[in-house]
C-alpha cells in the first residue's frame, strides 16, 4: 500500500542548515568567536525564552509586535480555563496577560544581556567584557536576507566610558574581516554630533526628524531629504545648516570633515568631534585606523549616545554587515542605573551571503569523509573496521561501507559523498596483510601494508 | 533619586550560562562533535520552531502536553480577532487551531530530523549519517537535572539495517567517554527479545505491561515487579517465565546470559539473540566490545524495534547519560515509508553534572585573559595597545586596562579575572623600549625588551 503523501514544510522565515551550510557558518562564527576571545571577551549564553515582561516595551511599538510569545501550557485545562479565557479577552484588547502568555522568544541579545547584568552586577568584575553568539527570533515579514530565526553575534564591554574600547572594537572588526578576506568600509559617527546639529537647527526635539531624514540620503538623494525636512517643519535656516552639514560630509578625508563640521556647529559639537577625532587619529600599525567618518550615520534613534559604527562590504551590494555603538545606560530599565558601555554586532547571515557571492569561503572548510573502506565480506569488514578506527585516532575521517554489496554501489556512495580515497580489503589483501588504496579523483592506486596505512594517509 | 528595584528573573527551568559554564559545556560538545565527525557523520541544524502539526501526535498524549506552542502574532488585530477568538474556543475544548497557534518549539531532535529526511530524501545519499547538537524545549515540571530548555546531542544513520552501525555507535560511545576520562557502563538489549518474552507470556499484547514492569526492577525489586505483573493480569505460568528471565539476567557474563535466554525463550528470540551476540562478540582492539547485555533494558515503549543502548556513569549516582537504539521506520508518519535507522544520544546536562561531581574537567579549558597591560597614561597606553595586538597575533589572549587609574585598581581587575601576567609600561619603560612583566601568581618579575615580548610569552 502506498502511503498518502503528506505535505511537509518548515515555518516561513526559518531554515534547515545542511552540512555544507553548517560548516560555512561555523567558519564565520569561529573566526568571530576566537577574535572576541583574544581581546578578553568571554562567552555568555542566555535562554531562548525570557519572561515576556523582560522584553515588552524595550523595542518600541513596532518591535513589540514582532516578539514571538509562547502560549502557556494547559490553558484549556478545567482549573485554568476561566482565567485563560479572561486573559484572551485582555489580549483581544491589545494588552498582555500572564494567564495566556508569560514567556517569549528573545528578540535580540542586548536586552537579555542587560537583564543578566542587572541580575548579577554585584558579582561581576567591571569593566565586564562579554560576547554572545545565539539565535534570536522576530515575527518580521520574511524576505530575501530577512529571517524569523537568525543569529546575532555581539561583543559588549560595560562599566567603562574609555574610548580605548571603541578603538578595540574597531580593531576587532578589522581583524575579523581580514581573517575572512573580506574588504570592508568601517563608518563611524557620534550621536553627540547629531545632537549638536539638532541644537543648531531648532533644538534637541528636532533630533529624531532630522536624523530620520538624513539617514535616507543614500536612498533618496539630497533634494528629497531637504523636502522631507521641510515637511517635518524644520525651518529654512535650519535646512540650510543641514544642507551645509551634508555637503561637508562629502569631503574625502576625515581631518577635513572634522574641521568643517567644527566650523559649522561650533562648541556644541566639541565633545563629539573630539571623541571622533581620537578614534580616527589613533595610531595603529604605523597608520591611523582605517575608519571613514560619516556624519549622516545614525544607527537607530533611541539607544546610542556616543560613538556609532557601521560596516559595509566593499565590491558588493548589500546593506550593513555589522554595527554598534556606545550607550549610557544599559540596565536602567531593569532598575540598575549608571552602567555605560559600548558594543558591536556582526550580521552573520549577510556576511555569509557576501562571502558566497564573492566566493571567499575556503574549500577546505567543508570537512567530509576522506576515506571509505569497502565492505568485501564479514571477515574483511571486521578488519577494515579496526583499521578505520586506527585512522580516526590520527584524526582522519573515515567510514566503512555497511554492507557487502556490489563494488559499483560502494563506489557510487564514495562519489556522491565526495570521498577522495577508497580502501579495498578483499580475500587476497586479508591474506597478505595489505590493502589497496585508490584515489578516485586521480586514479592513483597503491598496495599498502596494513600497519603502514595510518602513515600513508597522515603523510599525504 | 534612587531608582526602584525591579524584580528580574528568567523563566523557570531555564538557565544563563556564564563563561566558565560555557567553556565546560563546549569542552563536552566539542569532543562529541569531533568524534561524530571522524566517523563520517555530518552536521544538521533545524529551526527552533516547527509547524505545530509536524510535532503533534508524535510524543504520545503526555508529550503533546509538554510542547511549547507559539502564539500567532497579531491575533488581537481587528482583521484577525473573530477568527482568533473562535480559535481560542477550540483550544478551550482541547483542540489545536492554527488561528491561535501554528508553530511550536521543538521537543526533541528526532522528529525534526525525520521531517528533514522526509522533505529531502530524494536528494540525500543513503546511508545518511547526520549528527545534530541543539537545544530542545519541554514544559516539564522543572526539578534537579531537569530543565525546560536543554541540549540534545544525537547521531543517527538511516537507510541501512547493517549491524555494523550498532557497533560503530558503541565505539563512538567508548571513544567519547574515553576522551572525557569518564568510566561508563554500556548496556545493550534488543526489543525483539522483549517481544519474544511477551509471545511466550500470553502474546504480543502483553509486551507493554511486561516491559513497564521489568523496567522498574532496579527501583522496586523483584517481588514488587512480580506483584505488578499479577496486577496487570499476567498469568502464573507467564510470571514464572518472567521470573526465570530476570534471574538469568543476573548471570555475570554475556555468553552465559545469551545461552540461558536462548534456552528459556527458544526460537522466537533467535533473531534478537543473534543480533545481540554479533555485537557482544565483535572483536575490537583484540577484545570483545565492552558492552553489558541487560535483558531488562527497555528504553521507552513504542519507537525502537531492534538493538537498544543505555549508558550509565560508573562511581556516581545518576540516571542514564546516553541511550539510543534501532528503529524500522523513521519517516513513516511523514508519508515516506521504509527508512530504517539506528541512533544514539548523549545527555549533555547530566554528563556535565557527573564530570563536575568527579572533578574531571581539565583546568586548562577555562580560557581567560592571560596578560593584562596596565594603563599608565595615554602615550604609554597607546604603545601597550599595539604590543597587546602583537601578542594576539600569536594567539595570546590579552587586555589593556581602559583607564589610567591607580595601580591597585588595575591589580584588582587582574586578580578578579584570574589573569596570570601583568605588563607595565611606564614613562621609563617607554623611553627604554622595555616592559616590566610580572607573574602575579609567583611574584616573578622580568624586564623584557618590547620587541621580545611575543617570544617571551610564546616560549613560556
Amino acid at each position: 500500500m502506498k502511503m498518502a503523501k503528506i505535505n511537509i514544510s518548515i515555518p516561513q522565515g526559518t531554515r534547515d542548515f545542511n552540512a555544507e551550510v553548517v560548516y560555512k557558518r561555523q567558519y564565520i562564527l569561529d573566526i568571530i568567536r576566537n577574535t572576541f576571545a583574544l581581546y578578553g571577551y568571554t562567552p555568555l549564553e542566555t535562554p531562548a525564552m525570557e519572561n515576556l515582561e523582560t522584553l515588552m516595551g524595550k523595542y518600541g511599538e513596532e518591535g513589540d509586535k514582532l516578539i514571538f510569545k509562547i502560549l502557556n501550557n494547559g490553558i484549556h485545562e478545567d482549573k485554568n480555563l476561566a482565567k485563560s479565557r479572561a486573559a484572551f479577552e485582555n489580549v483581544a484588547k491589545g494588552k498582555n496577560d500572564k494567564d495566556l502568555t508569560e514567556r517569549a522568544l528573545k528578540y535580540d541579545l542586548t536586552i537579555p544581556f542587560a537583564r543578566y547584568v542587572a541580575m548579577h552586577h554585584a558579582q561581576l568584575t567591571f569593566p565586564f567584557k562579554r560576547f554572545q553568539i545565539q539565535p534570536v527570533w522576530r515575527a518580521d515579514r520574511p524576505q530575501k536576507g530577512r529571517y524569523r530565526e537568525f543569529y546575532q553575534c555581539d561583543a559588549d564591554v560595560v562599566g567603562s566610558t574609555s574610548l580605548l574600547y571603541e578603538i578595540e572594537l574597531v580593531v576587532i572588526y578589522i581583524s575579523v574581516f581580514n581573517k575572512l578576506g573580506l574588504p570592508v568600509t568601517i563608518k563611524i559617527n557620534n550621536r553627540k554630533i547629531l545632537a549638536a546639529l539638532a541644537e543648531n537647527c531648532g533644538g534637541l526635539q528636532n533630533l529624531i526628524p532630522i536624523t530620520i531624514a538624513i539617514d535616507k540620503l543614500d536612498k533618496i538623494g539630497l533634494d528629497k531629504v531637504l523636502e522631507e525636512l521641510a515637511a517635518r517643519n524644520i525651518d529654512t535656516t535650519s535646512i540650510a545648516t543641514i544642507k551645509s552639514y551634508l555637503s561637508q560630509n562629502e569631503k574625502t578625508n576625515n581631518a577635513d570633515k572634522l574641521n568643517a563640521i567644527a566650523a559649522l556647529l561650533g562648541d556644541s559639537a566639541k565633545e563629539g568631534l573630539e571623541e571622533l577625532a581620537y578614534i580616527a587619529n589613533f595610531s595603529f600599525e604605523g597608520k591611523t585606523l582605517p575608519v571613514t567618518i560619516d556624519f549622516t550615520l545614525a544607527r537607530g534613534l533611541n539607544y546610542y549616545t556616543g560613538t556609532i559604527f557601521e560596516i559595509s562590504a566593499n565590491n558588493v551590494t548589500m546593506g550593513s554587515i555589522g554595527g554598534g555603538g556606545r550607550y549610557d545606560n544599559l540596565t536602567g530599565s531593569f532598575g540598575v542605573p549608571n552602567i555605560p558601555g559600548v558594543g558591536i554586532s556582526f550580521g552573520v547571515d549577510r556576511i555569509y551571503d557576501v562571502l558566497e557571492e564573492l566566493q571567499l569561503f575556503p574549500t577546505q572548510i567543508i570537512a567530509g569523509t576522506k576515506v571509505l573502506f569497502f565492505n568485501m565480506g564479514q571477515e574483511e569488514a571486521n578488519k577494515a573496521f579496526v583499521l578505520a578506527n586506527l585512522l580516526r585516532e590520527s584524526a582522519i575521517t573515515c567510514e566503512l561501507y555497511p554492507e557487502n554489496v556490489k563494488m559499483d554501489k560502494q563506489f557510487k556512495y564514495a562519489e556522491r559523498k565526495n570521498i577522495t580515497f577508497i580502501v579495498i580489503i578483499g580475500t587476497k589483501e586479508l591474506e597478505q596483510n595489505t590493502c589497496m588504496v585508490k584515489n578516485i579523483k586521480t586514479g592513483k592506486q597503491d598496495a599498502i601494508k596494513m600497519e603502514e596505512l595510518t602513515v600513508y594517509f597522515t603523510s599525504l
